[in-house]
C-alpha cells in the first residue's frame, strides 16, 4: 500500500494530494463517489488527521473534490466537463446483487485487525505464523522440481493430490475413499459454498448447530436457505431433535461439526453417532460433516468421525489444510458420492475454472512425504500449550467472572461471561485496549458468550492480551 | 485414476470387480445409484467391454448390484440390510440446486478430450503445453526463496502482486491504476462470476456480443440475467445499438471483448471507441471489458483498450494470465473503482476465502522480473506461426468450402462453412476421425459457423488435424 515518503523534500500533505489526485484520475474514485474519511485515511497512511485535512483542502481548491455537508469529501462531478448523470451510479450497483455481504461484527473485527498490527488477536480462528509448516514448504519448493502441467486441470482437482489424500484420509482418519470420490476445493468455505449453491434450492430448510460457525456465513442467506437450530450440549447435538425439525420443516440437509465444534469445542458423544446416522438415513437427509479440527487433537489421537462409519453414504465430508497446516495454501477437500462430486466440479468450473495447480502440487508433496506427519505432532503440542497459557491467564485475571470448559483440540475456548455485559460494548472496550475477540452473537449464540481463540496470538501475547481483555470487561462492570 | 494391473496374476475382470466393490463400500456409489455404463467404464479402464460385463456379472452374483432393465447397473438397495428408503436420494439433490450445469456441447467436448488423449484439439481456446513459461516457473520456484506469509491473505489479493500488476498494466497496456483498485481473481471466469453475482440482480438485462464466449457461460443463466444481443461485425459491435437496447430493455451492463474478440477475432475499430464510452456514460451503463488476448498481438503491438481512455470510470477491466502465460496458475485481475473492488472482495471471502498465496507470489515474481517480457515475445511469434500453419492447411484441404478472416492476435480462427452442414453431426464425424472443434452454436451464433483454435494442438498436429476435419466435413457433403 502506498505510504508517504518521509525522507522526501516534498511536504507530506503535498504527496498525499498528488496520490489522491492520481487515484481519482485513474478511476479508483469515480466522479460522485466519496473519498475515505479524513480520520480513516490518516490512520491508513499513519499521519496526523490535520495533514489529510490540508491535502483535501488542496484538492478542493483545485476543484477536484467538493465537500458535501455531513457526507464527507466527494469527487467532483464536473471534472473533465462531465455532466453529473454521465457515469454509472456505482453506489447503486454495489448495494445491489444477490450476494449478501459479511456480518458487520466480522467486518468490524477484520477492519480493526487490518489497521492495527499490534492488536492481540483472540478473534481469528486460525494458526499463528510460527505454527505453519514454513520450513517444510520452503524446502519442497526449493528441492522438488515442479513438473506438473501448467494448463487447465481436471475439474475435480489434481489427480496425484486426490490419490495422496485418499491415503492420508485412511491413515489419519480411518476414512476409506478413492481419488474419484474426492473433490479438491479452495478450503472448507468453497466446499460449503458449492453444496449450498448446487444441491439446495432457495427456500430449502437446513438444520445447523446452535451455536455454530454457520451463523457467521452469509452464504446461507445468499442461497436463500431457511436455517433451523440444533442446540449443542457439552456432548454435542441431540440426534432425536432432527425428527421434530424434519416433521415441522422438512429439513433437507444437516450441517454438523462433530469434533471440537466451533465455537463450543464440544465433541459429539460416540454413543450418539450411530443414532444420528440412522435417523438421517431413515429420513433421507444428507449430513455435511465439517471437520476442520480433528487432527489438532492434543493427545495425538483424533476422535472418530461420522464419515468413517457412514455405511449409508449419507455423509458429505468436508476437510482442509487451513487449520492443521496453512490457511494460505487454500487447499480443502470434499469426500462424497461420485455423482455429487461430478455435479459440484462442473459448477465450480463455471465459478473459477478450478484451482491453481501450484498449491495442489505442493499439498501433494507435503502429504505424500513424511513432512506432514512431523508437522502435525509439533502443531498438536503447540496448541495444547497455548490453550494452557490462556486458561492460566483467565484464571488469574478473571477468576469467577468467566467460565469455560477446556477443550482437547481445536483452536478456540468458548467462554461464558458470568456477569453479562453488552458484547458489542465489550468488543469496543477491548479494541480500545488493543485486543479483539469474537462475540457469541456471531455464532447465533445467546447473550453473554464469547469465543477466545488461543491459536492466533503469539505465545508471549496471550497473557498480556488476557490482562487487557480483563480490564475491558471490568471497566463495564464498574460502569 | 485407477487402472487394472496387466502384469498381475489376478485376472483383469477380477481386479475390476474388486475395485468396483471397494468403491461401492466406500460410498462412492451409494445404494440405489448407478454404476458407469459398461461401454464407458471399458473406455475409461482401456479394456474390452466384455471384461466389464464379466466384472458386473460377478458383482450381481454377490448381490452387490442388480440390473435394472434399460437403466443399467444399480447398486443394490438391500446391501447392509438397508431399507430402500433409508438413504438420501442423491439423484434428486444432484438435479436440484440453483447453479446451472455446463452446456451439453461443451460437456461432450470435454468428455471426449478427457477420454482420448490422442484427439487433435481445435476446441479448447487455450495454449499448448510448450507455450507455457515452464522453464521460467521452474526456475523461480527453485531459485527465489518463498517468504510470503502462509496465512489468510488480504481479501483483495497479495499486495506485492497488485503492485507489480499496476506497473505491468501501465507498461504493457497503458492502463493507469494503483494497487487499491486491483482485485486478484482466479482468472477472468471468477471476475465475471463475481460481477454477475454481486452487482446484478436476477431479472436484470445485460447486453453481450453476438456471437460471444458469454453464450457458453451458464453463469449468466444461474444469475437469472436476461441476455440481449449486440451483433459483432468485422470492426466490432456498433455503439449506437446500445441506445435501442437500453430503450427497450433498460440494459444494466455491457459485456464486451473488444480485442481479438472470442470467437470472431475482430477488433473494435478505434473510431468507435470514444463513441461507445460516451454512450455508455450518458446512459449510466457500466462496461465489463474482457481483455484476455490483447498481449498475444502477433506484431508485438497490443491494440489499445477501453480502460486506458475511460475518463468516466465506466469500465470494469478484466484480464488474466491464462491466455498469455499459463491457465493453470489461475491468476486473473479486475481493475475497477475502489467501492466495486471492496464489494467483490468481500463476497469472494464468502465463496472461497480468497486465493492461494503460492501462485500469487509466483505471478508477482514472474511479472516483476524480466521473465514475462521474454516469454510474451516468444508466445506472440509462436501463435502467429501456428495460425499460419492452420490457414495453409485449410486452404489446401478445403479451398472454397470454408472461409475465414485471419486475425492478428488471439488463439482462434472463426470459420464459415460455405456448404452448411449440421454442426452437431459434423462434431461427431470429426470425433470419429480424432479431431474436435467448437460449434458456433456454443457462442450463440447462427448455423454454419465453427471456431478452430490453433493455439492448443502441437505444431505437428495442425496439418494432420485439418486433414481429418476436412474428411469429416466432406463425408457429410457426400451423405
Amino acid at each position: 500500500m502506498w505510504k508517504p515518503d518521509r525522507s522526501s523534500k516534498k511536504p507530506i500533505y503535498q504527496q498525499i494530494t498528488d496520490e489522491m489526485d492520481r487515484r481519482i484520475v485513474y478511476g479508483e474514485y469515480p466522479p460522485g463517489s466519496f473519498l475515505p474519511s479524513e480520520r480513516k485515511l490518516a490512520e491508513q497512511l499513519e499521519v496526523n488527521r490535520s495533514t489529510i485535512v490540508q491535502a483535501y483542502e488542496e484538492l478542493r481548491a483545485k476543484g477536484i473534490v467538493e465537500s458535501s455537508a455531513g457526507n464527507g469529501t466527494m469527487v467532483s462531478k464536473h471534472m473533465w466537463e462531465i455532466h453529473p448523470s454521465l457515469t454509472p451510479n456505482w453506489r447503486k450497483y454495489v448495494d445491489g446483487g444477490t450476494f449478501a455481504p459479511n456480518l458487520p461484527f466480522i467486518r468490524r473485527v477484520r477492519e480493526v485487525l487490518r489497521e492495527h498490527e499490534s492488536m492481540v488477536d483472540f478473534a481469528s480462528g486460525e494458526l499463528s505464523t510460527d505454527l505453519f509448516p514454513n520450513t517444510a514448504i520452503q524446502q519442497l519448493l526449493r528441492e522438488v522440481p515442479f513438473e506438473a502441467h501448467l494448463g487447465y486441470d481436471d475439474p475435480q482437482g489434481y489427480l496425484p493430490l486426490r490419490e495422496s489424500l485418499a491415503t492420508f484420509l485412511e491413515t489419519h482418519l480411518d476414512i476409506r475413499t478413492t481419488a474419484s470420490s474426492v473433490l479438491i476445493t479452495s478450503g472448507s468455505q468453497q466446499s460449503l459454498y458449492l453444496i449450498t449453491q448446487c444441491l439446495l434450492t432457495p427456500g430449502d430448510a437446513v438444520a445447523i448447530e446452535d451455536p455454530s460457525y454457520c451463523y457467521s456465513l452469509p452464504m446461507f442467506q445468499s442461497a436463500g436457505l431457511r436455517l433451523f437450530r440444533l442446540p449443542v450440549y457439552s456432548d454435542g447435538m441431540n440426534p432425536e431433535d432432527i425428527r421434530s425439525l424434519f416433521r415441522q420443516h422438512r429439513i433437507r440437509m444437516l450441517f454438523l461439526n462433530p469434533n471440537y465444534q466451533n465455537p463450543t469445542g464440544s465433541i459429539l458423544h460416540p454413543s450418539k453417532r450411530s443414532l444420528l446416522l440412522n435417523i438421517a438415513a431413515e429420513l433421507g437427509i444428507p449430513i455435511v460433516e465439517d471437520d476442520p479440527f480433528s487432527l489438532t487433537s492434543f493427545d495425538h489421537q483424533p476422535p472418530s468421525n461420522l464419515k468413517s462409519i457412514d455405511t449409508h453414504s449419507s455423509v458429505l465430508y468436508v476437510g482442509s489444510l487451513s487449520k492443521i497446516a496453512a490457511s494460505g495454501l487454500r487447499i480443502g477437500w470434499l469426500v462424497a458420492p461420485q455423482s455429487v462430486v461430478k455435479r459440484l466440479a462442473d459448477a465450480r468450473q463455471q465459478m473459477d475454472f478450478g484451482l491453481s495447480i501450484v498449491p495442489q502440487w505442493l499439498a501433494h508433496q507435503f502429504l505424500a512425504t513424511g513432512l506432514f506427519d512431523q508437522h502435525i505432532h509439533f502443531l498438536q503440542d503447540a496448541l495444547a500449550h497455548k490453550q494452557a497459557l490462556m486458561i492460566r491467564a483467565l484464571q488469574q485475571e478473571l477468576q469467577d467472572l468467566i467460565s469455560f470448559t477446556p477443550s482437547y483440540g481445536g483452536l478456540n475456548l468458548w467462554c461464558k461471561l458470568e456477569q453479562p455485559v453488552d458484547e458489542f460494548k465489550l468488543l469496543e472496550e477491548a479494541i480500545k485496549r488493543g485486543v479483539v475477540f469474537m462475540p457469541g452473537n456471531v455464532f447465533g449464540s445467546e447473550q453473554g458468550r464469547i469465543r477466545l481463540s488461543y491459536a492466533r496470538p503469539a505465545i508471549e501475547d496471550i497473557g498480556p492480551g488476557i490482562i487487557k481483555f480483563a480490564q475491558a470487561y471490568r471497566s463495564l462492570l464498574r460502569g
